[in-house]
């Protein structure tokens, strides 16, 4: 019975709180068992069949569990023979990379599409009676054990799905279209086989897979693409070994050549239409040409917007099938109940259960009208949501590249020193998560705010506006016109008296005149500056806590004051996670660690001559200008590196390092002399 | 009746939102009226006598004001005759300043005690049935309008209080003297009268008069001074006659005698302890030599002082009392009730009426606790905001300070000119009320939020640990400790994993190095780092939620984020404040001003003379140096000059307004020649 069984739920929720109330619940549903002619339309079909799929949790978990371990262990093997050097690690010889975050790779989406599965796996974990399938035993007690056991085995239960695309081999591309393909064809199917669950809602646990399969498919699709573009683009695989090279070179020649972009930015007076439309363009994320954002900065957008369907979704399906049960199920007892407790209106107040007709359909109305609310709010949060989340993108970027170029203070309140700490790294590691979290506390922050105002809306304005009744704002309204309008008066008052009295307009400057009567009228306004004050402080309480409710989600931004904000554990870990990002991945620096890499290399690729790769320059030969000489050539390649230094002051501190450390690689990158 | 009037009025309350609940309420107090031997103790009375005060409020007033009027015209035509300029507000010869806001004058206490009466007269006012005294009319309609008409004739009332100090007359003391006497009598008298009134609390009337009375003695005894010393320090009431010229004086040495105490700033590492302290100082406002705080920051201090005693006592008087008499009443049916709802523990679950002795006690215990959490609560909100008043006192002497010395950028995020405006001047009338107003507020919220918290903290940790009933935060702590085990070990394992493993220690910096180790511990922690990130997210709402509350009354801080601030409707107007404050009252201009009227004056006194008056150096003779010869004197002075500007940049601009207006008898500050 899915009506009985969410309200028996509830009975049980209350029976924990109030433990001798048995006897009260149990008259309440009296009305239930004593009308049998409780409609029950094709909405609600009150009977769920149980289900077992084909493949079970538990046999799907047990087959993949063993295969994954050893396509892991195999593809460790095969690099070992292959190219990992026993250094690594200090010799283990070990486990292969999930991904490279700090270094740019094509496969974004694939890895964004693991990290998709595996926060949706948590949020059904969280949720289900049978955390670890692998494990019988689910006790109420051992499952709190089984639940922080899956945390850890659902990452390495999937490690393979990702790993295989870092090996860059064809057997592992292989290997991983297999297990890709295998995963999908498993959760597809047992989805078709049982599409209805008694869990929360009957349609629940098919909408909460939605996102795994989702990303199943993309890889399910990504490994052949690779696996066909390793057989068919041989060149290509060959260049892109060296990863994201192609992305350091548009990077370098989009800083290069940003001159002739600069030229367009000088404008003058912009028009308050353009201003408007330039602030709302700061909330659309367009991708510009020569910047990508960082892996992990994908990552966690790709987990957010999950978890913003998968919060949204649990929200739906907890409330609005319960109130449309509820609506559904309403009866003239109830009705009569409300009435007395003067919370419907009604022409016979005493409350004749046989004649509510008209209340009975009014409670229809307010519980649909609540309804409404709940779908509308939290639409709204989902889109607010959504919107900070594409402002956080643009604002990453900007910071990104803001730092890249030195600005810090740009960026940061105070200096920050733009180096690897022990903090940073931790927050580094655990920045996706915090977002991902941020963004579920900040959509159930938004929805209870967000509905409790819809409804305070609906209930005292809208509905008093179409029936009539209850309009306790409007009177209330109409009581303190005079106030309101003293109010109003006296801040105009006092607007036009300091422009018009107490300011000297000079053509190039302003002075305060007139300056007894200033006192006066600040004296005489006093009492009724106070509550225009009140009026400021509510509007002040209203608009901080709507714009830190709205802005939760964000880390870029500190819900505290400037001078402490860096208590903000969301902003901390944010201005953490740059410090790293900024000093491990920054393009250019990276651009030449890369050319260093090639020199290393015995087979490097003509046209790479030490002489000219000493400062880097053949990343940002433009086509424009043809070299001839080789003075000439280098004269120039310095001036280019000189450039290069000064639109990216912070990477003076990596030269420098590298130059006082003599065993490390970095001599070649020597200043040039004056 | 105390206890039944306080449970009427929250029955009537009742009435307005639950149309059709007389006889349920009524039916709720058949226990009072069927109890007659309900225990009256003798805390709770229950009869409050008539009291018609000998002077009663309409006499009072139908005296004072007409009074009032004469003292106000009276010393208009005193001050007319003897030096008021007709070119002053286009030559009405109009009203007296009732205090010269922007200028330092000496009586700052009796201006703050007539502010500090103004504001207690709103409180009462707001409260009142019989606003406006002298209005027999009081019916429910109008009275809506005679409360707004009360906002301007209270400060038309208290008027003459205030003018009297600024006329600087014998005869204007001795009326002053006069008035504040019969003011203070009178309300003394009523009080004594009649200290007991039926509204809220039978007391409350007498306490929320008390800061009426204390300004009104304040004043009573500040105009005899006042007058005193007018016949016996002649001299020096002469010298006083230009207001404020010693503080300007004394700023202005110690600006200039700055220089030996900045010699002992440059301490090198200080120790934890010593920043605690220096931390903790912070927040003790002591006064600085050579510094005062501008008037208006006085007044809105006084008060917010004031707001802070007047919403305790309304949030003490209001609750206490009831809960206190709920407590006596309490009988056994109604904790049948309670038993019944599961509220209060009991033995016997069924709830025999006649068997309820320990219940009812159990009842009592936690209404005594309900009220020591409030009373508590209510302390720490008072402590609170009078530290933060303390804060705000020393951030405003900090903040003018650098403004003062043109440094503004280390007090707004943003460049601003520092020039009056309509805004500037529109907030810098209502600051002190934005000050008040906010303190109110921020006290109510904080009350809230506090009481809530410990309640909480009371009835789910206290109490269980007492009594060991409603363990329910136990139980919930007991069975969860593995999941708060799994995220303290993650956290502390990523803290050691990036201490001794992904960071290269070397002397002078550090570098990331395993960098596969870290991939592969990002991405295997990454679902327990989600939970990780909620508890952070719990965290920074908390965290944001309590330090909004607690800064709320603070006008000197923005609750939102540093790049919105100013839309944060109290640091919007506390920065338009400064920017009036700092361009029309910067002492070092005051002190050149004044050395301009001196000139201006026919009977200059001896030693003013011109040719050393024009560089303004006549302030800045420290004992030490004594001055021989004229040439000396003046390349010294010009020197004096040239440091003080620099100093002070933002009076350039003052300067150079100066300059370009040719009419301004700024042209004497014409700049040294080099």
């Amino acid at each position: 019975m899915a009506a009985n069984g969410s309200l028996d739920a509830h009975g049980s929720l209350l029976d924990n709180g109030f433990a001798s109330t048995d006897d009260l619940v149990s008259d309440w549903y009296i009305y239930e068992t004593m009308e049998p002619a409780v409609p029950q339309d094709d909405m609600f079909p009150n009977v769920i069949p149980d289900c077992d799929p084909t493949i079970s949790p538990r046999l799907y978990h047990t087959c993949m569990a063993p295969i994954s371990l050893a396509v892991l262990i195999g593809l460790s093997l095969l690099v070992k023979r292959k190219r990992l050097h026993p250094s690594c690690w200090n010799g283990v010889p070990g486990l292969l990379s999930p991904a490279n975050f700090l270094e740019e790779e094509g496969n974004r989406g694939l890895v964004a599409a693991v990290f998709g599965i595996l926060f949706s796996s948590l949020c059904v974990l969280v949720l289900d009676s049978d955390p670890l399938p692998l494990i019988s035993d689910s006790s109420q007690h051992n499952r709190e054990y089984w639940k922080i056991l899956a945390l850890l085995y659902y990452p390495a239960f999937y490690y393979p799905l990702v790993a295989c695309a870092t090996v860059r081999h064809r057997a592992s591309y292989f290997v991983g279209c297999l297990l890709s393909w295998c995963h999908c064809v498993v959760h597809i199917w047992q989805k078709v086989d049982c599409p209805q669950s008694p869990k929360i809602y009957r349609y629940y646990s098919v909408l909460s897979y939605v996102p795994i399969i989702l990303c199943l498919v993309v890889l399910s699709l990504w490994y052949p693409a690779l696996l066909i573009r390793s057989f068919t683009g041989q060149e290509e695989s060959l260049e892109k070994e060296v990863t994201g090279r192609g992305y350091y070179k548009k990077y370098l020649k989009a800083l290069l050549s940003k001159r002739s972009r600069k030229g367009g930015s000088t404008k003058v007076e912009e028009s308050r239409l353009s201003r408007v439309q330039a602030y709302l363009g700061s909330y659309v994320y367009a991708p510009q040409e020569g910047f990508r954002i960082p892996l992990k900065l994908v990552l966690s957008t790709t987990t957010a917007v999950i978890a913003v369907y998968q919060v949204a979704l649990l929200l739906l399906v907890a409330v609005v099938p319960t109130i449309q049960i509820v609506r559904v199920e309403m009866t003239k007892d109830v009705v009569v109940l409300l009435v007395q407790f003067g919370l419907v209106p009604s022409e016979n107040p005493g409350g004749v259960p046989g004649n509510m007709e008209m209340e009975l359909s009014t409670v229809k109305y307010y519980l649909w009208s609540l309804e409404v609310c709940y779908i509308c709010s939290l639409v709204l949060c989902c889109l607010l949501t959504f919107a900070m989340l594409m402002r956080t993108l643009v604002m990453h970027r900007n910071n990104l590249k803001a730092l890249y170029q030195g600005a810090v203070l740009d960026v940061f309140y105070k200096a920050h020193i733009l180096r690897p700490s022990r903090q940073a790294v931790v927050c580094w590691m655990s920045f996706a998560g915090f977002q991902t979290a941020f963004v579920c506390l900040g959509l159930l922050i938004q929805q209870v705010i967000f509905f409790i105002c819809s409804v305070a809306f609906t209930f005292l304005f809208v509905i008093p506006l179409q029936s009539g009744t209850n309009t306790y704002l409007f009177k209330i309204l109409q009581n303190m016109w005079p106030f309101w309008l003293t109010l109003v008066v006296t801040v105009i008052v006092q607007n036009l008296a300091a422009h018009y009295q107490f300011l000297e307009q000079h053509p190039l400057w302003k002075e305060l005149t007139n300056r007894r009567a200033l006192y006066i009228v600040s004296y005489l306004f006093f009492p009724i500056n106070i509550l225009v004050g009140v009026l400021a402080g509510l509007w002040r309480m209203v608009i901080s806590a709507l714009y830190n409710a709205i802005h939760f989600c964000r880390l870029d931004i500190s819900l505290l004051n400037r001078s402490v904000e860096t208590f903000d554990p969301g902003y901390h870990a944010y201005c953490h996670y740059l410090k790293i990002e900024v000093s491990q991945s920054h393009p250019v620096m990276k651009a030449f660690c890369l050319l260093l890499l090639q020199l290393s290399r015995p087979e490097g690729q003509p046209g790479l001559r030490p002489s000219n790769v000493e400062e880097g320059i053949q990343l940002m030969q433009t086509k424009k200008v043809p070299s001839s000489r080789a003075k000439f050539r280098q004269s120039r390649a310095r001036w280019w590196l000189a450039y290069t230094l000064l639109n990216n002051p912070s990477l003076m501190a990596c030269r420098k390092t590298a130059l006082s450390d003599p065993t490390a690689n970095g001599t070649r990158l020597s200043p040039p002399k004056p």
